[in-house]
């Protein structure tokens, strides 16, 4: 990773592992009728990629200085969700991906009908884990089921037809059209940034966050968001299967209005260079203790894949 | 219908316009990018159909003594719930069905990667729809935050992979194979019967029922969401695509282990009389107020559709 410390990538890699140790143990396989299902829906949530969802949610938590215990049913409500979507993004019907992350897509494996049962799974158990979390008593939780609710709320109207489903309908609807930068920003804002954007807020319901602090984060959560698509798309265009486990060039070759098809990739570049200053730059506030969230705004910026 | 009464359609007809007259305003077009979504959504939810879950939802309310206005968000979510199902149940990866209540189905008009997400939507804005309300201070609730969120969480179990999806991923499995009774037993009681008993548990949580009024509601909805699933095998298998307004005959000519194939046509009707017996049975302690309710366990094995 160009640009970001070794402090930084020892600090990520710690946070992803917390999230995985968790997440591994979430769904387990038992020896029922519904197999299956268990089985599809693991393949795709153990499938690896970088859990920035997750990841973010608990820096921004040690940040607000909010236990990590606390936060990680939303931290994995959140990549729960991440992946149903993706399940359902690689079907036929939507964008016919064979690989995702360097593995075969969760159709390829379980056939179509129980990919989609797979991510129905997923969205739904996403409420399930949180619903069974507030309710559960002996769970330590220094926030009100009142603020839980309400960060729960916030994750399921990110999720939904005003948030990353409103982006994915816009996004389908706009294949092998002329679109305008207004409306690329609008899906790319939804599609992606909504659930990232979730990430930056959840712990901020939480702790109660004052609205200076608060409008700081949303800053920084809708920067990162639009400069994480911006860089899928440069990504795309300059890309290599190896690293990104999945085919490229794949959105010029589906007729898909991207960045760089509008702006090229210098401007493209551009661009995301200036939506991380902004990020960083929102960040002040908050002093030494956003140095993480400053770098992982520049590894958006820099990852390979 | 025959051996239901003319005051029992009058009241069904009467809470099934309660519960039209909200899901119609729930989910408004608008003039916005994401304008299809909205469309795909409401043509299945408002295409018509029983209004079973709502329904039985609004009757058990009136019976425990809430108030509609109280419950309604959870008897609009489980419909939503049920129409999301339907829309992916319909696909050409799962059913592949052409017609539903009549109608075209979902993806015959939007097309499959708008049915899809349009199943997708319709799941996340059922818990949408429930957080906005629990956290709206401004509307009437009698019952607490924490009922009103262990509501929602039935809900969400019901719908998930010990629920719903447990019983459909099973029932995918299960086509073209010899299965035995429990299988077919495990397959109805979850694909359909788990949501039927949600519908008649929300209001029984809601009002902090006792375990005794409890049991009995847990009874009657056990055996009234089996007996749905019997009656519909005995329809598909003498029925009549007018009445219906779906593909008929379908379940013998897929392969589909079902009560007809297994016990012959008057066993599964001895088995449905048995259910409904054992419904009716089981309201007894609840005395005139449970009229409604075993009248609508008659309905549910006397009715065309």
């Amino acid at each position: 990773m160009k640009g970001v410390t070794h402090m930084f990538k020892t600090k990520y890699d710690y946070l992803l592992k917390k999230v995985n140790d968790v997440l591994s143990t979430l769904i387990t396989e038992k020896e029922s009728p519904e197999n299956t299902i268990y089985k599809a829906m693991n393949y795709s949530l153990m499938a690896g990629g970088k859990r920035l969802r997750p990841v973010l949610l608990l820096a921004v938590s040690e940040m607000l200085e909010i236990d990590f215990e606390e936060v990680m049913p939303y931290a994995c409500a959140l990549e729960m969700i991440h992946t149903y979507s993706l399940i359902h993004d690689d079907l036929p019907a939507m964008d016919n991906d064979d690989y995702r992350r360097g593995m075969l897509t969760n159709h390829k494996v379980f056939g179509e009908a129980t990919a989609i049962l797979a991510g129905d799974a997923l969205l739904n158990y996403a409420y399930e884990y949180i619903l069974d979390w507030l309710m559960d008593e002996s769970k330590k939780k220094t926030y009100s089921l009142a603020a839980g609710v309400k960060a729960m709320s916030y994750i399921a109207k990110a999720a939904g037809i005003n948030g990353m489903i409103g982006g994915q309908i816009v996004d389908i609807e706009s294949e092998d059209k002329e679109i305008t930068v207004e409306l690329l920003e609008y899906i790319h804002k939804h599609k992606t940034g909504a659930l990232i954007k979730a990430s930056v807020m959840v712990p901020a319901i939480l702790t109660s966050l004052d609205d200076e602090k608060r409008n700081a984060l949303e800053r920084y959560s809708s920067n990162i968001g639009l400069a994480f698509q911006v860089k899928d798309d440069i990504l795309d265009a300059e890309g290599d299967f190896k690293l990104l486990g999945k085919t490229t060039g794949k959105d010029a070759s589906s007729g898909k209005s991207t960045f760089v098809s509008m702006y090229g990739i210098e401007k493209s570049r551009e661009i995301l260079s200036e939506l991380i200053s902004d990020a960083v730059d929102s960040l002040q506030l908050f002093g030494d203790k956003a140095i993480f969230l400053k770098e992982l705004a520049v590894y958006i910026a820099e990852r390979k894949n």
